[in-house]
């Protein structure tokens, strides 16, 4: 169980892989003991925002909903981890507003990578006009400013990409420190008897 | 903050105390230190059902919806207590087979009394047809067939009632007990005493 709870909120275009992320971060903070959530996709339209349409207010009303949803995770200790495209700073604002300990991570992928991509063929309905107010297509899509953590999806791994989530975590002092991600055990047995002759471990 | 997470779900028509109950229970427990989160009227409203009319279906996915904010909360190690009129046993059952620790509470008072009280004039209102579809008056309740806690909220006390629930807590151990609630200051040093005696507490 984290000893303080958080929220590392996933926001990016539909395709940027945000989920994908999402379920990589979850399992490392699986593996570490912790306690938690992940709010997305199909957990979110069963349990949470069925009776809402994709009007600018309710789409808000479904962002405010995760974020309240995740603030009560947060607050009593669990780690949650929230992905929804969540378009708009204002409303990702007031969702950081909600929590002690908020990490937005912003999944960047451009439109033209993401309409070659299209794996959901989404992006073409949307260009054909089938669906109608689709973000990035004909609906705005507002980049975080100041996200505190920048991934490039077109570039990065997957692998560096959780990583560099879970350095900023532990960086944070979120989640406590482990050799055991990226250090051979040869090298982490060299470690640990350094730390032994330097007398910081018995 | 409680070693195992559960909630508490209060179901019973308008009016007959739930809120009430609920805010005096979680004062006990916030004051015993644990995590305790209320789902109830203004919250839910607010943060939940947004979007959701009065049809039996969106009434369902209301009291599904707090069911599952509540059991993420409890599998995290958080009390979530919760207040809804949640009139049908089988979607309480549904809520119920969300959880691995669930408490019932009914807090049963009889339509005549109901309407004689009437605080917000909604019974009233009811009967004169300007509310549709009013539990209890032209919708059904059905009422808990075998709730952990039965209240008699037309003859017991709410003290008598809250501490029917802290007890039934304490004895299920989903809480540990607590001397300080009903014991004065001189029997309590009399018991410390003894258990000194009996080398129990040093």
């Amino acid at each position: 169980m984290a000893t303080q709870g958080f929220t590392i909120w996933f926001t990016g275009l539909s395709g940027a892989g945000k989920t994908t992320l999402a379920k990589r971060v979850q399992k490392v903070l699986l593996k570490r003991g912790m306690n938690v959530e992940l709010l997305d996709g199909d957990v979110v339209r069963t349990n949470l925002s069925k009776g809402l349409g994709f009007s600018k207010e309710d789409r808000d009303t479904n962002i405010r909903r995760i974020g309240f949803v995740a603030s009560l995770l947060a607050r009593n200790h669990a780690v949650c981890i929230a992905a929804a495209i969540s378009p708009y700073q204002s409303i990702r604002d007031e969702v950081r507003g909600m929590h002690s300990h908020f990490v937005e991570v912003y999944t960047a992928c451009s439109i033209d990578k993401l309409e070659e991509r299209d794996t959901k063929g989404l992006y073409k309905k949307a260009r054909a006009g089938e669906i109608k107010g689709f973000t990035g297509i004909d609906d705005p899509y507002e980049a975080p400013v100041n996200p505190e953590v920048f991934i490039d999806t077109e570039t990065e791994t997957i692998d560096d990409s959780t990583m560099k989530i879970v350095r900023h975590l532990e960086q944070r002092g979120l989640i406590p420190g482990d050799l055991s991600d990226d250090v051979s055990p040869e090298e982490e047995a060299r470690i640990m008897d350094k730390l032994k002759a330097l007398n910081f471990i018995g």
